[in-house]
């Protein structure tokens, strides 16, 4: 039987569940209902609740029956993890004091107001300012959080993939780069271009809108327990097991953008519909880490998305929808869907490619967290970056520097969770492949129960019961390495040019 | 200078203000966007908010400011109605434990939810548990809000309307009912029928929300600030001056219920629109009453847009939007907009017939808290007052008891506010038309900021500075009373039945 401690903890932190609940409720919102004036008041609402869950996490109470359930509860237990995850973000959150996370709060949410605009007016004189406060008070946050062993970066990252250090990412990175970059060069050498016409035309929104929901339905998005909407930049916000919504955009002549978006979403929103609802409003009840988050919208988009024979199954779905793709064939459009192709933009640019995007923004974070570069100097450094890592530059500042929200919302050390996400979910996916057999023949036949099924047992419903380590290696049988994912990248690049790097 | 106490009390009473806020958007959300199987979270949710804003109201350091503050104002300054209004809240919500607030408000979200469950199967029994539950914990909730001294509807009404009292609603509805109902009687009696049909036709949805999104900006809703989604009841919620939402709902086969639902919702949405900025998040920054806000809507309905002088300048616009009418005149059309005609459903009915659904909602109401009559009963007596008062029995309880949403939120006290709003609207727009002089001029021509200019002058801009007796008195020189609104039912009568009662 659980002990009156434990009990009383979870009914405390039930209320900050809640008020994180409401504040993801208040961000869509605003994100893609809220009339624009109403950005001031929205930004105060936020500051008072970001005060309130201090308060809250912070309150003596909370912190008493944490600490008498610690002294109660057998080790290894459901009750152990729980505690485990509370401590874990009361730690967090002491170390930040009230009146700086409520600053946070407010200088995000107008941040992000300022990145818009600026973003519209291709200005980043528009946003610099207050991105640089933001900056500032996430430095001042990180060193808090880091504490005098710990390094201030590092306990940004952690609060976005518990445990992950920049000193793990530089060796991690250095690989993808050096395994990575000879491919790009083979592909570019190789003189083959891929005729991408088949996935061009002109394709209406609105039809672009009803194939989306029909794929993201069929691969098992729940919509009577989710919605979709229009916003600026695609985003999945898991409110409740039961009330999940994704967003999504489109570009007008090409239905790769708003397909593989919705996709991509999709794979977020059936994580979160798949947590486990017996542990809602509890410390374990939510996602584990961003980047085993991103391995289930990757896994969607990216392995079954562009795979031969998920398209076998959707060919005619894409028929159906958009009568500007009817003469579209499979063997004309899977290379499209398959590019190694440098490009200027990261939610647009292909898996071949991708990785270098997040090392461009990686790179960037290190050097301001070490003092090496300061928000002014942005636009030009991210200009370099590209130039070197992609061999592109972008002409506007909306296609360079502001072309993320992330930092507008002081998401430091979020960049990297992305290429976590690409590990992982390849190692999930050959996994999942060795249990299912010819998982092929399944996508062909629109079958995706299975597969949803294994990431279900084997992913969704631990919620955050163990580290995003651990669930990758009870899943997999091995830890976390980027062998499956590299092996992917070299197979793809042969198929689709005939090239070996 | 103000004191130290006072900018204290203001700022603690800031954030009870944005938990209300919260609250309202995500009510909003609940009602226009969020999928259905999230109501059990979102019940879990506001319950947490209420609690939170009652622990806010509650707390010493709040009492404590208040009253050094008290001490410290001189009377009748701005700074003495904020600590009026603020008092009167927190000895409110001083009065109801926490933990029945708690369970009040999770009772009023899923009674919400079976309430609409009910409507849709047409079946009182499923939502009749809930509302058990909710009047039970309504009348407790008045029993201590009332005290020793109080009654207990009162108390309910006073969270509306406050001071009013069930004993000056007595005569005022008595006088209603002898006076209006001859008006009934002789129209029935003239055997007059108004042609409708000019009303009537077939209008597709979205033709009828552009039409009434034209004349909601002509008349001034600021859609830049504001913005209008479907919705099973048509509402306003205030967010804050920046942001205001209003919810619409039609009827194919007749343009009246759409246009006059949106010019009521878009009455209240300019009210809101227009309430005092500088005084955003305090104690007098929002309406004063439900009575005053319902004068605001009606008067844009009814006084304004069913008036001869309003269609000259709409019927062009009707025309424009609507093709299916094009072919209507005002002669035709201006009696089917003015009907005295018995009917069941009270946001359908004509404004000759409304306060006699008031009427029935009030006796209601006081028949269950005086013990009179018990919720299960309720359906029965419904028809047999429809009947009584309207002569009409409905077929289904879905255009009887289970009409209305208000019951759902635990709204007892609220449907009298309706009637206040009619007699406040007549009395007010008798004294701005012997300010603006000819003010049918003005609304042929299409002009209606003269008359929003003195709404925002002599209404809006005050909030709560005044309670709303004086408000009343200040605008229009003289005290409430039913004159006004009964001269201006006569006079209709007369002219689209040619009867005198």
């Amino acid at each position: 039987m659980a002990s009156s401690a434990y009990v009383r903890f979870l009914e405390l932190w039930a209320e900050v569940a809640d008020l994180g609940q409401t504040s993801s409720i208040l961000s869509w919102d605003q994100e893609t209902q809220m009339p624009a004036p109403g950005n001031p008041a929205r930004a105060k609402l936020q500051a008072t609740l970001a005060g309130l869950r201090h308060e809250k996490l912070t309150a003596t109470e909370l912190g008493d029956a944490l600490e008498r359930a610690e002294g109660e509860v057998p080790p290894g237990s459901i009750e152990a993890a729980q505690l485990r995850e509370g401590r874990r973000e009361i730690e967090r959150v002491r170390r930040v004091p009230r009146a700086l996370a409520k600053e946070l709060a407010e200088a995000q949410t107008t941040g992000h107001e300022s990145w818009r605009r600026a973003r519209e007016a291709a200005d980043f004189a528009l946003f610099r300012p207050d991105l640089e406060r933001i900056f500032d008070l996430k430095r001042e946050e990180a060193r808090l959080l880091a504490g005098d062993q710990g390094r201030p970066y590092d306990a940004l990252l952690d609060g976005f993939e518990p445990g992950m250090t920049e000193a793990q990412l530089v060796p991690l990175f250095a690989t993808l780069r050096e395994r990575l970059s000879p491919i790009v060069r083979a592909v570019r050498e190789s003189g083959v271009v891929v005729d991408e016409s088949a996935a061009k035309g002109r394709f209406p929104r609105e039809a672009q809108l009803a194939f989306g929901r029909r794929v993201a339905a069929a691969i098992g998005f729940d919509f009577t327990a989710g919605r979709i909407d229009l916003a600026p930049h695609p985003f999945c916000s898991g409110l409740n097991p039961n009330d999940v919504r994704i967003t999504w955009r489109a570009l007008e002549h090409d239905f790769r953008s708003a397909l593989f978006g919705i996709m991509h979403e999709a794979g977020h929103g059936m994580y979160e519909q798949g947590l486990p609802r017996q542990w809602e409003r509890t410390p374990i009840g939510s996602a584990v880490s961003l980047g085993v988050h991103e391995s289930q919208s990757r896994l969607w988009e990216n392995l079954v998305g562009r795979s031969r024979s998920f398209w076998e199954w959707c060919l005619p779905v894409l028929h159906e929808h958009l009568p500007g793709a009817s003469g579209v064939t499979l063997d004309a459009l899977w290379p499209a869907l398959n590019t190694v192709k440098p490009s200027l933009i990261r939610v647009e640019a292909d898996p071949g490619t991708y990785d270098l995007h997040v090392a461009v923004r990686f790179e960037l974070e290190r050097a301001l967290f070490a003092g090496d570069l300061v928000v002014g100097d942005l636009p030009e450094a991210w200009d370099a970056r590209y130039e070197e890592l992609l061999g592109l530059s972008a002409s506007s500042v909306a296609d360079g520097v502001l072309q993320d929200i992330h930092w507008s919302f002081g998401g430091f050390g979020y960049f990297p969770t992305y290429t976590l996400g690409n590990l992982i979910d390849a190692q999930l996916f050959v996994a999942a492949t060795a249990v299912l057999g010819d998982l092929d023949a399944l996508l062909r036949r629109g079958e995706f129960a299975p597969l949803l099924a294994w990431l279900r047992e084997n992913v969704h419903r631990h919620g955050s019961r163990w580290s995003a380590g651990e669930l990758v290696e009870r899943a997999t049988g091995k830890p976390l390495a980027p062998d499956d994912y590299l092996a992917e990248r070299a197979r793809l690049a042969e198929e689709v040019y005939g090239v070996r790097a």
